[in-house]
């Protein structure tokens, strides 16, 4: 089953747009896993197990695991959700983007080595740059299209032909790089207006959402201004917010009733 | 010292401005290296005993490492030029790009994990992604300007205020976020014209350039059209061209003759 699919299905039966980020940083963890010999695997993994019933998918940020030289922690989390969970489907946030050769590389990271269902990708490097990516039917292919961050209309905002660049981004993937429709657009929480920017341009291709929780996004908004006229089309990223909800022991119930609170206002307004 | 400093000492004591880059493809290593355990650190480094007084920087490519799980031969390879050729610079090809907090994960993979010298990075997503790696003074800050490859027109070249979005990426750089003097820009050997407009605007900042050798970059038209007035400013790489020069045993004497072969043919254009 294609990602998209395996996401649509995970969304309808929990009920919900979440996506839990797993941005891990070994400061905030509970004092009893600190020391842990693989305190990254036993966090995430107790994470998924007290919220796999509230998401749609899971999204491991690589550089959290490779400034820590932890590739076989994020391995081992990886292969425990399709494992325990084989509905729910994974994004590696890795936002790569290289020439023709290069990509390939990275396309066999993402997909055969961590096997993710999806990845996250920069369009800047222009088509030839996605094509390996876009080539795996199965896999899911999001290309960053306005980014949650202040910075981001550095360049993004850029008026070319009437529009910023970031629209063009979104029309050039939805009209030409989209042919297995197996691509998504990352558009920030924190910018409600280009939401419904893009939105108007895509039609139904589905948005990862970062910028909620830690980096002050509206939900109400967001939702608003992002869904499609099904209410659909979001996949919405928390992580800080959830993984650090609590600090003792009970971390993960903690982070079932952040990620449960956010499941219900998201569903408000959809 | 800084790695521009570095950089430069080098491009002086070698007489060249060649970088090798580090692309490993295990088909096309020689027969006596592909079984060995750690043939990855085995063949870079009989590639680095027999390049490295005609070099100013190497130049791993992350990818060709990761798709293979061999982040140890990538951290031996680089320790090894580290230790035995202290002079001469390693640039991790990441082409990384991602906010704030992450962005600084990613700069400690780049720069304290791998010691690497200078990292190549994505200006899609602003400043803000970039200033975790502007504020490590003493370390090579590598934006992606106009890339070699065949879909860079796709977004590069859309036109914003009467120029490319590649000369608004060349000009934000040079003169916003290059206050350490610690920034270079990316641009292909395949563009000769796109040369000369960055060089224009950006002055006497050092431009890596790839596209050289597979990728079938003209070497006179761009070193006339990338250099500095003082014949200088540019660090050419190219990889598949020198590392499989020679297929057989003597595949390091074959790198060396495609290195000086390079290197002489650059110096005839400065």
């Amino acid at each position: 089953m294609s990602f998209i699919t395996t996401l649509r299905e995970a969304q309808k039966k929990n009920q919900s747009l979440v996506c839990v980020g797993f941005d891990p940083e070994l400061s905030k963890f509970p004092v009893h896993l600190k020391n842990h010999p693989d305190a990254l695997f036993e966090f995430h993994k107790a994470i998924v197990d007290a919220t796999a019933d509230l998401v749609c998918c899971y999204k491991p940020q690589i550089a959290h695991f490779a400034a820590l030289s932890s590739e076989e922690s994020l391995l081992r989390t990886i292969n425990y959700i399709h494992e325990t969970y084989p509905g729910i489907p994974v994004i590696l946030d890795a936002k790569r983007g290289d020439i023709g050769s290069t990509a390939e590389r990275y396309a066999i990271e993402a997909f055969d080595r961590y096997q993710a269902d999806a990845v996250t990708l920069n369009p800047y490097l222009g088509r030839d740059s996605i094509q390996p990516f876009l080539d795996r039917k199965d896999k899911g292919v999001i290309l960053l299209c306005r980014t949650s961050n202040k910075g981001a209309g550095d360049f993004q905002d850029l008026i070319s032909d009437g529009k910023p660049l970031y629209q063009h981004v979104a029309k050039t993937v939805a009209e030409q790089w989209n042919e297995h429709g197996n691509c998504m657009l990352v558009v920030g929480a924190t910018w409600p207006r280009q939401l419904a920017d893009v939105r108007n341009i895509v039609g139904d291709m589905p948005f990862l959402v970062p910028g909620v929780g830690a980096q002050g996004g509206d939900v109400e908004a967001m939702v608003k201004n992002g869904k499609t006229v099904n209410g659909d089309g979001l996949v919405i990223s928390s992580s800080r917010a959830i993984l650090y909800a609590g600090s003792g022991e009970d971390f993960a119930a903690a982070a079932r009733e952040a990620t449960l609170a956010l499941r219900d206002e998201i569903n408000r307004y959809r």
